[in-house]
């Protein structure tokens, strides 16, 4: 029976399991990235494997989140990484090289290749035939000591485009059409594969746009075959060596099928405050705007920003609009700075910010009180920008041009501009020279901002639990450990422990300390789709250092779940939904006997405050029930 | 009798006083800037002056500060800014359009008018034939009101250059024999008027470059004559309309004159922690360095960025080091955009950063801890930079770029590279479109991060007061006030004070409220010249605002001082050192029927824990007395 591309990948990297959809499978694991802000943790955590060197194909440590260094916490944390990347033979890539994901699709990615990041946008170099899947920092740890990926075989999906994108509607728009008909929620467990006629005319950076927002559709993996584009795209970096074909059989079988018709694709908006609240620009047409931000992981390739400074040429922008332009990468900014787009970019009044992740991560660029923000990149969760409550809007790069022209929100096909066709360069502007090969030379930097990975305690016979907060549906990690300052303490766990639940119950870390003072754990109560957004294992690892054991929810989302599992704390899923509204803050509840009911496919837990039981489902891999009653994988890993 | 630089614009703008050196003279104010981080209280208090629209010819309110926008506070204070300015008749310039004091010299100088501007180097424009000053913001938010300023009369010091340059040395290496030659301290009451034959071939960039640290110096401003060289500049920025020549009289006398023969200068280098602390770059060769910052309105000129970019063309920076590049205006930026300079800065492995103040204010790009940075701008004081014990050393443009090429402290001379003489252009790139010119349209924004400004209440007739702090000398605004992330609250004052003398006794604020419930007035004891460095008025502000009434030391900078008086706290100098000694932190101190005695030459302090009396010299003028007395400028000018 013919195979998709999943099937072929995992095949090739096959260690054990099953590609049955729901079982467990675990793969070896080429490559591995991490970006700085969660990259640290992930190192500290390698270090203490004992492992020589690294032992994936390559590994790389990207700087791309913590560039402003408002403290020598963010310095600390380069030098840090800069210095253990040269000891155990990871490549890395200097604070103003790009983006992690930009970066990587043009120098490193491989078609057939696997590749993990600690970043949940890792799926982004779907885009050149990867399998690429976003993890939380330990298991890019564990990989490059050498361990398989275990992940739950996904059912594959087939998206089969056809017809051609208009003019004036671009990849992010498809990718937002797709997030309208999909949503952010009750995608785990499912694999994107593009496919079909529509494909042949996407450029390997547009299907990075598509692959990208893979992470707010909550699926495991987006992908695309690599073709005689995607070859087109290697010759183009200078690394035509590193392509190969890898295309579906004819007779590939899928667990599903959509079909979208990119004909039919207009210019799309994602409403405050989820990607998934898309309509048409032309729904929203008029809204005046503070800012327009052009950047991120999802947009900020050279033909995205070639099509904004063809827009912007001999214009200017609207005076009350601050418009920011953050390039993916250096090669990106490098060559518009050459063929002049920069300059036309510069002359239209936009402010030219960081090569970087930047304002997508809340770093910086937060909107005034109230202000209406709409940006290129993928997230619009509140908050998250820096500003409680500003309403950001995402959009493609075209709708943001035309939106600082105008200054409110414009479908780019009302300015009646020549629509600027921007090809795939036959030659991208190659310079590796800031990417660090490891030489085996530098002593480790440590400071005071540099701490160690805590580790947990296994998991007592019986477990007394107390609830420390209970929380409504589709909180995302932003929501559990915020981004913004907060990021400059990431590898100090006391410290980012202070920001646990900040903009939704700030006393949770109190809450918690006293139950720990009590001699009870911590349970999170949780509605559906818990741990949307980000991979950041901070969101499981702060709850975890804090006395968290049990995490009860009506669902979850993929990388939030593993997450919990690898530092030991138990995902439990309410069987009903009754159960979760009559369970309130600070109800002591009760497990018994737990090393011999994580087994059970259901765990029954006792509400001692309130006197009745409920069923919660467990669908733990014995691989993971291991893990939880170690105390987590590091333990479980240091351990064996 | 023929008149000096100083005097000829003096008496051009005379209102009242005399120019005799120590008097008191009051001049008319042409034109006021501000920038963002101590703008908008400037004009919070020029609101509550009840004027209709600014008296002055020109107020422009930059923003260059407060671009990073972690949260809301900083884009609340730039649309404050924004709007406050379209409605009083101030030109705005956007965040993005570059630093206040590169952008006005560049758009809006004028030889022969005077500028006073709530930043210590807006002496900067005496580049251009300015009378230009800094000023604490309540000067300007007067002038803006139409109030002359009133300062005491410097005495004038001719600073004759002969010779020529060398090559690779520069502007900044002139500047800096300066301040090796007159120090930081002791130059208060004093006026540099630059001359000689060795001015010819400075263009005004270079001479803004040595104007621009006579903030550094503590002198009241610096002047150059408005040449043909001058003229040159006007023409390139298309202002010939604007210039006029302005030369000293052949007879003009002066208190003292300087010779200083520019054949001699050698590449300098300022050591950490103060930029007086200067020596050749030859001393300090083979340091290793970890980053390099090449910016600021010290250094950031187009001829800055050329000679760095020639330097970097074709070659790679040393891949420990992290070298930062941050241009000082928009024209700077789009020029080195076209001319190829930027691609050849990008491809030598810089990062680039916004156009603004940035790292020179303590906005990001802290070093790493015990890090060695490299930078041109004018300020090195302990900790300014972001990380405590950072060592940060200041130099040219063209020694940064030697040492970013190096990784270590190196005269450009070794590298025997051609020496790149950039010249003037003949015409620079003009667009305004960043600059908003008042439309008086605009409602105000106001937000929680836009408080009001406080009002101090009248002296009471005798001062019961106990000693908060003592400090040591040259105790700088930074250490009084922070920047960094202080910064961003600037207009929230009890916020603000939470910051006051963090790094030297964070209890201070806490002192001062168990003073006032004490029911007594706090004082601060410190050493020579305190009050160095930036003009920020909150480090008199924010004290009076804890319940300061007295500042007692061995002597005070300039601009400290005035912001003091404004505040209405009284400035004090111990007439003997020993006095100094002998008093300690919780001293009751004690002055007696202080309407009168304010007007006394002397002033007797009890010390009434100590039981003993000391005198200190009180030289306040009549006016200042009055303000002191009245609870500080803004009630002496609203209840007049």
């Amino acid at each position: 029976m013919g195979k998709n591309l999943f099937e072929k990948i995992i095949s090739s990297h096959f260690v054990s399991g099953s590609v049955q959809p729901g079982s467990e499978v675990g793969i070896r694991i080429d490559q591995t990235l991490t970006q700085d802000s969660l990259g640290a943790m992930a190192y500290l955590q390698f270090e203490s494997l004992g492992v020589e060197k690294v032992k994936t194909e390559l590994s790389v440590s990207y700087v791309d989140h913590l560039m402003f260094q408002p403290g020598s916490e963010n310095a600390d944390v380069h030098r840090y990484l800069e210095s253990v990347a040269d000891k155990y033979g990871i490549v890395f890539s200097k604070p103003g090289n790009g983006i992690c994901h930009q970066v990587h699709l043009e120098r490193f990615s491989q078609p057939g290749k696997t590749l993990i990041g600690g970043d949940s946008h890792t799926v982004t170099c779907g885009a050149a035939g990867m399998l690429a899947i976003g993890v939380g920092g330990l298991d890019v740890a564990l990989a490059m000591g050498g361990a398989p990926l275990y992940i739950l075989s996904p059912k594959v999906i087939k998206v089969n485009l056809i017809g051609s994108i208009k003019e004036w509607s671009s990849a992010k728009d498809i990718i937002l059409e797709i997030l309208k008909l999909l949503t952010s929620k009750g995608n785990v467990g499912t694999a994107l594969e593009y496919t079909g006629p529509g494909i042949q005319n996407l450029t390997v950076p547009e299907r990075a746009t598509i692959c990208n927002m893979g992470a707010e559709l909550g699926v495991t993996t987006s992908i695309f075959p690599s073709d005689e584009m995607t070859k087109r795209f290697f010759i183009a970096q200078g690394r035509e060596k590193d392509w190969q074909e890898l295309l579906a059989d004819p007779d590939a079988t899928y667990a599903k099928e959509i079909t979208i018709d990119l004909s039919q694709i207009e210019p799309n908006i994602a409403l405050p405050h989820s990607p998934d609240h898309v309509c048409t620009v032309k729904e929203m047409e008029g809204k005046p705007v503070n800012q327009v931000l052009i950047g991120s992981c999802t947009n900020s390739s050279y033909q995205d920003l070639m099509t904004v400074a063809a827009m912007l040429k001999g214009r200017k922008i609207h005076p009350s609009v601050s418009l920011g332009i953050v390039p993916g990468s250096r090669q990106v900014l490098s060559m518009i700075t050459q063929s002049g787009a920069l300059y036309d970019i510069i002359a239209s009044g936009a402010r030219i910010l960081e090569a970087g992740c930047g304002f997508c991560v809340g770093q910086g660029q937060a909107p005034q009180t109230g202000g209406v923000s709409v940006r290129t990149n993928n997230r619009n969760f509140e908050g998250r920008s820096g500003t409680k409550d500003a309403q950001v809007f995402l959009v493609s790069p075209a709708t943001a041009a035309a939106t600082a022209l105008s200054g409110k929100i414009t479908d780019p096909r009302d300015l009646l501009l020549n629509y600027p066709q921007i090809c795939l360069p036959e030659k991208y502007d190659i310079d590796d020279s800031m990417i660090l090969y490891p030489s085996n030379t530098a002593e480790i930097f440590r400071s005071a901002a540099i701490g160690t990975p805590p580790f947990n305690t296994p998991m007592p016979t019986e477990l007394k639990s107390r609830v420390a907060i209970k929380v409504s549906d589709m909180i995302n990690t932003d929501d559990i450990i915020p981004g913004g300052s907060a990021m400059n303490y990431r590898s100090n766990i006391p410290k980012s422990c202070e920001f646990i639940f900040k903009f939704i119950d700030p006393l949770f870390p109190q809450y918690c300390k006293e139950n720990k003072e009590a001699g009870v754990a911590s349970v999170i109560v949780a509605g559906i789709s818990y741990g949307q957004g980000s991979s950041r294992e901070h969101a499981a690892l702060c709850p975890m250092y804090m006395g968290v054991r049990v995490v009860a929810a009506k669902s979850f989302e993929r990388i939030h779940r593993d997450n919990l599992i690898n530092f030991g704390i138990l995902p439990l899923v309410f069987v009903n939904d009754e159960d979760y509204e009559r369970i309130e803050k600070d109800d002591e509840l009760f497990i018994d006997d737990i090393y011999n009911v994580i087994h059970e496919p259901r765990i029954q837990v006792s509400n001692l405050t309130k006197n009745y039981s409920f069923t919660t489902v467990n669908n733990l891999t014995m691989r993971q029930c291991e893990i939880i009653l170690a105390g987590g994988k590091l333990n479980h890993a240091t351990q064996k």
